[in-house]
């Protein structure tokens, strides 16, 4: 039996979730608490690679090993050994045939952006604050095309090695709340940084940098260079990860 | 003439507002980023003292002194020269009897409460996390005995030195949002730590800890060990300053 475990952190103050050379990893600093708890030789793995400054609310590790805790106090456990900025909301038991990233059906995360004269100080580092105004309808209209199975390569960053490029958005949800618009994503999975340029790319149609109309054009383009700007990680967050 | 700003600030790095011996105060970074505009000898007065980790959107500080920068684009250049969590959200003139404490009418602060089993680490320093759960009714019980003028003796930290503890309170709302109450308080003056041990004392009528009819003797005593504990700055935000 295998632990799954449902991680939230604020990523602002690592290098993301994977070990990196020089920087502490979020991967770095679950892994040395459940080093406290767990006999040694445990194994445990991320479902989803976040990038430095991206946020969680549903990360999921699911670890091996053997542990004298019970699952129903393995997350209090854990937290009084993780540093305040890393909790784990839930554990639960998955069967030795699960796997965290094979398994996962589809992910959600949400991406907010703020515009105006004033950048609040309390949200930045969970917001990105352009002093541009933003079309609302234009976004929602540009949304609406990224709806929908498509060959995402014009929205990957380079230098990733995967298969396939064709992934299914299932929804993008535009909000507006105040001064601030929410992006709400679901999708089968997510290309390198494809979150972050679909966002980049409906705030630059919001601007009028980008025309609407031309969306289906920049996505059968597969052209990375055709869509918008890669939006910072700071307004990102990971919220949930769907499995079977 | 002089000029009123309009302040923001992510309070967490600071010592307050405040200058302190050994800790970096938000009056001083921006006493500095007015320094390198102002001529010597200009004078900056903030309206409150927000304590370490309180947070603002509405601090006020009047400045008076000599600027090449006219009063429109103040607070553009002096966000260039500020760190960004304090941020200036406005700027404007006023007259020369103006009084930044002295002319207020009221002020409105907000204090952010979350209650469960998961202590969202996104929020972390905006918001008091409690694991107990807690009778929203009998906090909004609670809170009615709050409204109106009292002498708030029972409410003030020791140690300060005021002429007349009676303030009014003119509104205490109480508002649930999924797992989090918001107190929005607004009276004519605050004593120290006044909303702190207000909201202190509001969750502990909800966690059942004191009874909420006994608020009005708890006011009634004048007596600070009658009342709650204080509650941790960093849910507390000073929301705006009301003149006349």
């Amino acid at each position: 039996m295998g632990v799954l475990l449902t991680v939230a952190y604020d990523g602002t103050n690592y290098a993301g979730w994977q070990m990196q050379k020089n920087a502490r990893a979020i991967s770095e600093a679950l892994g040395e608490a459940l080093g406290g708890i767990f006999a040694p030789g445990f194994s445990m793995t991320g479902a989803s690679r976040t990038d430095a400054g991206v946020h969680a609310l549903g990360q999921r590790a699911h670890v091996l090993g053997s542990s004298p805790v019970p699952i129903d106090s393995l997350a209090r456990v854990l937290n009084g050994r993780l540093p305040r900025d890393i909790r784990i909301a839930a554990a639960c038991a998955v069967p030795d045939s699960f796997h965290p990233i094979d398994d996962a059906i589809s992910k959600t995360y949400q991406y907010r952006i703020s515009c105006g004269d004033f950048a609040n100080p309390l949200m930045r580092n969970f917001i990105w604050h352009t002093f541009d105004n933003l079309d609302i309808d234009k976004i929602k209209t540009a949304a609406a095309h990224i709806i929908g199975e498509h060959d995402f390569a014009a929205f990957c960053a380079a230098g990733s090695s995967v298969k396939t490029t064709v992934r299914r958005v299932n929804f993008l949800e535009v909000e507006q709340k105040a001064n601030e618009i929410i992006l709400t994503i679901n999708g089968n999975g997510f290309l390198y940084n494809m979150v972050r340029i679909i966002a980049g790319t409906l705030v630059d149609t919001g601007r009028g940098k980008i025309a609407t109309a031309d969306l289906p054009a920049i996505i059968a383009s597969k052209d990375r260079a055709r869509a918008g700007q890669t939006a910072p990680p700071q307004g990102l967050t990971l919220m949930e990860i769907f499995y079977k």
